[in-house]
Parts: C-alpha cells; structure tokens; sequence
C-alpha cells in the first residue's frame, strides 16, 4: 500500500432493484456479511453496508420511483451507481475542484451524521459519479 | 471497520476512452497521484493505479476496439466497469457461488503476478461486474 494519496475509498454504491435479493447473493451466496441496514429518507433510499476491508459495499435500493436512485434504475438498470471518497478537506477539494472547472452537482452540504459531502459529475470524472466526504 | 467479512475491496475499475485525460482529473483537478502504469497485453487494456487507502482506483483505457473494454466503452460509454474483491480461498468461493446457482464469467485463472482470480456476471451480482481475486 503507497501513502501517496490522502484519498481514500470510503464506499463503493450499488444501485439494486430489491435489497433482499441483493443480499441472497452477496450473503448469501458469495459469504459477506452485512453489517447493518439503515433508510436514508432524505434520498429515499434503503441501504445496506457491507464491510470490505475499512471500505463497505453499499446496496441502494430505491423507496420511491421519484428519486435519484429510483430514476437511474429506470434509465440504466442496476450496477455500480458512485464511489466515495474520504477526503482530509472538503472545501480545499472543491475549490481545487472549481479551479480545473469540474463540474459540481451540489454545493457541499452536511449530511445526517454530520460529515460533509459533495457530488462530482460523471461528466468530469470518466462516466463515474464520485462523492467526496470529510468526515466531522 | 468491522471484521465481519474476510472480503476486502483490492479495487474499482474504471473504463476510460483516454488515461491521458482521466488522469487530467483524478491527479490535476482531484490531487491523487497515481503509483504505476502498465500494458495487460493478455486484456488489451493499459491501467493506471491510484492508491486511495489501501484499495485502488484503476483507470482502464482499451489498445483496441475489439477487446471486452473497448467494446465496453462503445456500448455504454466511461464508467464504472469492474469492483475487485480480494478473497482467502477463491476455490471455496467459487464452488460455493457454483452452488448457489450464481453465473460465473471464467474459471478460475492464473494471471501474470501469480494470483488466481474469477469474474462473477453482472446478472447475479446486482449488475456489477465482481471480480475475486486470491493473492499468491
């Protein structure tokens, strides 16, 4: 392992149409174990962490066709949805960001657990929805 | 971290139509550096690496048009294309995904560092392409 970079893989997100049977395959059929579950109301999605490592798989299942997920199912089925970075500092990342003029999907907002995080655009990174996260 | 799962992340690929201008973001305008290049003639892809914690993100661009990542990136375009589990006994992996009904992509081979690895299809996996790699 290079300690090269300050960025690490927080988590890499799965878009699945059901979280049970997502998990018949990674629990039970490949032998991961989920360590737990939580519904993130304001994405309108259930997720399910599978630890891999320090970084965790995350299945995203959709609660309401109206939402992100829920539309990306619709439109490309499901697979990998984003990767999240853990990042030392947000907002010196964004201004860096800004500066080569990447393109930003949301300004930096807190989420429930009081770590910040922000969107990069697939249109930026090679067709890869990135999160970059500071944690509090 | 939990120590539920003997699956770690190794990395996330992702397809990318130029390394040259993929890598314009994830070094210029992110800030990670990458640790190596090389050629997988056997894949007809070249692979940037870039350390992110202990998993890497590997940057894929295809040698020609006519290799499973060139078609790839004619199909779907950039994106997320492969995760990559390091597992302790892939044997016993696979004959348990066999068991359990799940599609595999290859046998197990042998690849040029020494590790064995096995691709999972999209279709049981949630659509993603799992690869399961045992380390020498």
């Amino acid at each position: 392992m290079s300690g090269l970079n300050e960025y690490r893989i927080d988590h890499v997100g799965i878009a699945v149409r059901s979280l049970e049977a997502a998990l018949k395959f990674y629990e039970g059929a490949l032998g991961m174990g989920a360590s737990g579950r939580e519904t993130v109301a304001a994405e309108k999605v259930n997720v399910a962490m599978l630890p891999a490592g320090g970084p965790r798989i995350e299945l995203i299942e959709a609660t309401e066709a109206d939402s992100a997920v829920g539309r990306f199912l619709d439109q490309r089925g499901e697979g990998l949805h984003h990767v999240a970075l853990l990042v030392p500092d947000l907002e010196a990342a964004v201004e860096r960001l800004k500066t080569a003029g990447a393109r930003l999907v949301n300004e930096p907002r807190r989420g429930a657990g009081g770590h910040l995080y922000v969107f990069v655009h697939p249109a930026s990174t090679g067709g890869v929805l990135l999160e970059l996260i500071q944690e509090p």
